[in-house]
């Protein structure tokens, strides 16, 4: 099984990206199933309704989120109903939501869990802790598991990937919204990357405007982010999973940008 | 001018990593100018006098530190004679060592600079102000200028790329031991990548042993880190420079690793 | 000379309780000059010009702000002409309003230096550097000076009054909205305490509604708080100052709460 | 039931001021029960089976602990078998010792509860979830519960004041070393205080040697810091608990200083 994970979709620069991008990426890789990460789609802030229902049009199976998953409160009023989108699971019981679901497309199916990390991050349950958890249950039955651990500090995000070495199918990481070129397959069996990277804007900073968030730097006064509307870069990693085993095969990365792609 | 910059060397795995890849690799590249990141060279945690020798003997001729330049006490007696290395710019003043140095080789001569991050990282002084404050002196008789900027948010490090843009050959950031898959030519002729990451262990957790940082992130203890001894990783970046403009006309990622790669 | 200094003033209940107990403390004390902290006045997010000058007309003299300080946008329109409030002197260079300023009522005149911590707070310029600096402008002309340190860590706090103890006339802190029982005249000769507390409702956190603050920490999900309706309490202190030597001779707490104070 | 609560006890000097004060407090105030804060009591960081004894004779009967819990080693070797000390309940299942443990002296017992904060402090699991499920299990037989609280900010403090208020006879804070002067009996009857301060040298930072604390702050050097040799400070609370109810009848500060003093 071919799996496309794209990585954090920010604003309308990142939604037309993927409108651009993906059938060139499906073309080109055929994936079996298409996962996003979409915590800041909807103006840098979460995600709306109706933007998740563009990515599924566009060919997306399944929607993982971050810190930013309740930026946009619309997501109050359908996460409970939508199956197709994951939370970090390791939030507080009783959070609307669910942290790992069942993704399927033709006769495939994938397992898509969300955790989120603690460090330089708001203090949740251990997400080591709650990724033994949700494997206890979930290896009675599923075998081909896509961990997406939304993570701001490398150390964690290794810890994670040697962690689950051998007991899930890829353990990936989001949230940097900057591509890691340390794409492996860990000793065990598990494909690994650190980041992602992110859909959206090239020119700003991790797709927001650039000056703005100089100013902040510089000035500490209150700032308003606002995606960036310059041209767009891709990321997006492309794992290959031997479902018998449920262990990787293969990752690879993609990095694309408006201008510099060339659509073959 | 072709700079080769070597990241995060960590312990005695890292010091081996250098050993045996830098003839390798100046033999490839043939760098006019070798700087390497040497915060972590001293058994993960600083760096001594001969650790540094060894590096100059080995071929590098200049190293950049980090928050880590001083946890070898070591450092406080020989920092101030050494002009070969800096560490970060913009601790408070009065801080032995200095900020920026020139580095020569033959004919080339390279300034290098070390900023530190204050996002997620103890409170120096502001790294944007105190970068125009030593290009405000360095432009007087200085083109050639390569930044090293330790930090550890993607977004104060993009940010310090599109501040310099233009103003110094190469922005380049480390500390996060994990090298990102942005190397770019910013628009007005700047090199970038987020981050060069680190020359020491692969099997471990930033270079360092990985059952004791997991034991840190699952049991909250406090936990003695130590240079994990496997199998090494070498990661680095080859720019050139065009020694009349000051500007970067290709900045490519070196990613060597001991059980891939083949010494041709 | 007696100064009484009221500790950060939120939203409404705050404003309404410096109606009540201003009268009653001005009299029962008789200060020279009254000070208050302002940063949470509007709201609980930043102050307003009517406020400031509604504050004014109750008798205060001077307002020192704190990280709040830009919460309300209106500031930027009327900081630069107002000379009796101070935002934290350790802002970079550039920033709108003044860290320090003179203070006068009648006779009597006394400088207010507003500074911020940097330990759990955004990375503004050192504190201590800033402190040296501003005392080595104002030693020239004045002796009677206070220092209100807007800051989270109790050991910063204590740091900032051993360092200025003998320098200035009181180093006081605010910020953390609680009263501390460790008001003293350090060996020197200054008046130091960690924290004046706060004026507004009793009955919430911190001034704020606290089903809200509860709310955030159980749930860690966006939570908007708003200022608390329930009774309030006042906190303050009176400093006594001999303005012959600028150096303080006595220093008490002010305490009061709605529900058990009686205006004799 | 009167219970006598004393603040963090920091080094060799905070174990004489528990020496020289400790018959004088039992004597004025006659308390059944005496709990002291320990995690600095072994030079600043942790505790050991020695300093714990010598505690017990003093006339301690139990003891708390905090962030510092195991900076010693040796308490890895005596926590599990220790029934009168309490390491924060909230770290992760699985770590040695025990989060709440029944006292007892004469006729009187007390539970007490050792809770750990998350804001400007590591990721444990959360103390409200952890506090409701303690007290689930404790109300089927105790009504005399003692709350240490061992947090950093004011306002996670105060939120834990009002989530136990009426459900335990006390909350109480320790950590930051400051005693605050909002001792309360809150509306539902549980007494409360946000710190209640330290034992130990009243002429250091926070009961460490001033001069590298202040180094520390000015240079962000590496400094090791060592307890003061200055004068003490006692920082204590009496509580009075009706044992029919569990409620708070009062709560009183205790604030004593070597050189002030006066043993009547
Ligand atoms: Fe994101
Ligand atoms: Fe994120
Ligand atoms: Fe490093
Ligand atoms: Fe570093
Ligand atoms: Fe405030
Ligand atoms: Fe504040
Ligand atoms: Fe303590
Ligand atoms: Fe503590």
């Amino acid at each position: 099984m071919k799996v496309l994970f794209i990585g954090d979709i920010v604003g309308s620069v990142g939604r037309k990206a993927l409108e651009d991008v993906l059938p060139y990426v499906k073309q080109k890789y055929q994936p079996d199933i298409i996962i996003a990460n979409g915590e800041n789609a909807a103006g840098g802030r979460g995600i709306t309704r109706k933007i998740a229902n563009h990515f599924y049009d566009l060919g997306v199976h399944g929607i993982t989120m971050g810190n930013h998953t309740w930026d946009n409160k619309e997501i109050f009023d359908f996460i409970d109903d939508e199956e197709r989108i994951v939370r970090p699971a390791n939030f507080p019981s009783g959070t609307p939501g669910r942290g790992f679901t069942v993704i399927k497309n033709k006769s495939k199916q994938l397992v898509i869990v969300n955790l989120q990390g603690r460090t330089f991050l708001p203090p949740l349950d251990c997400p080591f802790e709650k990724a033994d958890e949700i494997l206890n249950q979930l290896h009675k039955n599923y075998k081909n598991i896509l961990v997406d651990f939304h993570a701001e500090a490398t150390s964690e995000k290794i810890a994670m990937g040697w962690y689950l070495d051998g007991k899930v199918s890829v353990v990936l990481g989001t949230h940097t919204h900057v591509q890691t070129n340390d794409n492996q397959i860990l000793p065990q069996g598990t494909a690994y990357v650190t980041d992602i990277g992110m859909v959206g804007s090239k020119e700003g900073v991790l797709g927001m405007e650039r000056l703005s968030v100089l100013r902040k730097f510089k000035t500490q006064l209150p700032v308003r982010f606002i995606p960036d509307e310059g041209k767009w870069q891709f990321h997006g990693s492309i794992i290959e999973i031997d479902e018998s085993t449920g262990l990787a095969k293969k990752i690879d990365l993609i990095r694309l940008a408006e201008d510099q792609v060339i659509f073959e």
